[in-house]
């Protein structure tokens, strides 16, 4: 129902986004290049999690010395953030990266961001202009609103167009949702690179969820998106997790668990609410269409938990186990996630 | 930045909806109207929470004698939630209640619907004609979409219209998003009458945030939306906390606090994400522009920090409190509420 806009299609890796290709999901380690055992271990739990573009910070050479062993251990393609060093952007090329963002901001020198470019094309690498609302270069660009944001990428898209490159991907993140979605509808209007979507800070898991979902579903909507980040003050795996629970309730993926729950009255003799949340934390990342409905009561359900694939409706002290609409037995709540399990093991 | 569409005005007791005044914050208690102890503090308590206008389901004529007792000792108005009798709606309104929703697809006789009328009129009583996806009459209208939502919600403000009753809000909530957002935008069209708006059955609090901030956010994007209610599996209070964000996060309410706090990463020697969270359940329901940071350490916190009006930042294991940019002192992290509310005291 959506209609999206239409974009190039560029590559990160084997990764296509843009064009036709599902919106992807990314997330960005929290977790130094340096330690490696660690970043590997996050980027493992971020792709069991369904993330299928990872970021990681590489503030300087040495970091850029991790990326072969990091890439010889995990799946999906890595993203190296570069800011201020062009040094650094080479040095993570060579080792392999499979794309670079580079925040404009940071690398002022025409002459380096040529020499990157002409390592980008031999190596096929694909790029991001990440534009920061924070890091924009307050000295050329006084007033901080969509217009500086689309100049600041612009400035250097044109960089890179003026080598023949156009593997760009572009992102115009503010801290502000209505001046991040200005900037992305600006940009829209005069280039069909694809869109890294986000909104910068955003803030604690709930409360940056919570703006995310707006920004980031008011630019959805536009058809504005070809890849989205969460920015959270939180675990990587919470971003991934929002992520998909943006694109699910808009209808832009399929193959996303959904949990239907009740708002709960006095009738509901098992904590409804609590069970609910471990059932989308234990299940978010199973990549099925599966509705699951955990209902205090049969008698005054939603309409909804009818159309349930398995569902669990409170029965006294204990719960009714129900696929397809037809109750099968009387089970514990406490083997409410194994139940479930069992019935996904079985599909 | 968001123009709102243009609405008549129409009052619950004596708080404006639509028009100029401010997008109002509702929500619904979740205990029944004859626990009247239980009722009254959780209507005082979203009061506290900055709740403008309380909804209590009226399901039996037993529940709209405890309308004296709760309106003597709450402030806020309060809405009596009325399906199926006509009777109940007499009897409430009788019993002094503020303003009634009638659900349109389960009041089906017109002259029923014209006797309560005709007490609304005496009494200077507003209503909500609250059409919901899953109470449509599905005989009547086999299709669910925006159509038969509007068309259901037209059905009965017509013969309220034909009665002279014109003091009429309207909302048209769906679990779908999209459906809602189309719903409200068709009936933006044939009539002014103030909306509340509201995804219904969104689900646990936080799938159901995430869920009602976009459908809250587009609509509201859109300028559609003078009264907002979110409806969580959780406490009413709940509620009215996501109700707020979503307003500070588009601009549409001041007198709001914004807590900012950084990414965390391994400099910080303080629990970031959990004391940011601590400081926003303590005083999201404070009504003042205030800018509150929570830092990991001095060194890299965000420009935004610096905008603070009050902020903590990592210094070791204590952390430095600053106000207006300069720090005062170093405190210990547990402090760090009780030093809020001193600064809040003081102001």
């Amino acid at each position: 129902m959506i209609k999206r806009r239409k974009s190039r299609v560029v590559y990160i890796r084997d990764i296509g986004v843009g064009g036709d290709n599902e919106i992807r999901v990314e997330s960005m380690t929290k977790v130094p290049a340096k330690n490696e055992k660690e970043i590997i271990n996050q980027i493992n739990e971020l792709e069991k999690a369904g993330c299928e573009i990872v970021r990681i910070a590489l503030p300087d050479l040495e970091s850029c010395e991790k990326i072969p062993v990091i890439k010889k251990n995990t799946n999906i393609p890595i993203v190296g953030d570069i800011h201020f060093d062009y040094k650094i952007a080479l040095k993570a090329i060579d080792n392999g990266i499979d794309s670079i963002r580079i925040n404009p901001g940071n690398i002022r020198d025409k002459e380096k961001v040529k020499l990157i470019v002409k390592l980008l094309k031999e190596r096929k690498i694909s790029v991001r202009i990440g534009v920061n609302s924070g890091s924009i270069d307050r000295k050329k660009f006084p007033f901080l609103n969509a217009d500086s944001m689309v100049e600041s990428a612009m400035e250097h898209i044109k960089i890179l167009e003026e080598e023949g490159f156009y593997d760009i991907i572009v992102s115009l993140k503010s801290t502000d949702i209505l001046t991040t979605i200005e900037s992305y509808e600006k940009f829209a209007k005069i280039r069909d690179y694809p869109l890294h979507i986000g909104i910068t800070e955003a803030g604690t898991k709930f409360s940056g969820s919570i703006k995310s979902a707006i920004g980031l579903g008011i630019l959805l909507y536009k058809g504005l998106g070809d890849t989205i980040r969460v920015s959270l003050s939180s675990s990587p795996v919470d971003e991934v997790m929002v992520a998909y629970k943006i694109l699910k309730f808009l209808n832009l993926r399929e193959n996303i668990i959904e949990v239907i729950s009740c708002p709960t009255c006095a009738r509901a003799e098992f904590d409804v609410m609590k069970i609910a949340e471990e059932v989308e934390k234990n299940f978010f990342n199973l990549r099925k269409n599966i509705k699951i409905a955990i209902m205090g009561c049969v008698v005054n359900g939603p309409g909804e938990a009818k159309d349930a694939d398995i569902g669990f409706a409170g029965s006294g002290k204990k719960v009714a186990l129900f696929v397809n609409g037809k109750v099968l037995k009387i089970i514990e709540p406490e083997n409410i996630i194994k139940e479930i399990e069992n019935y996904i093991k079985n599909l």
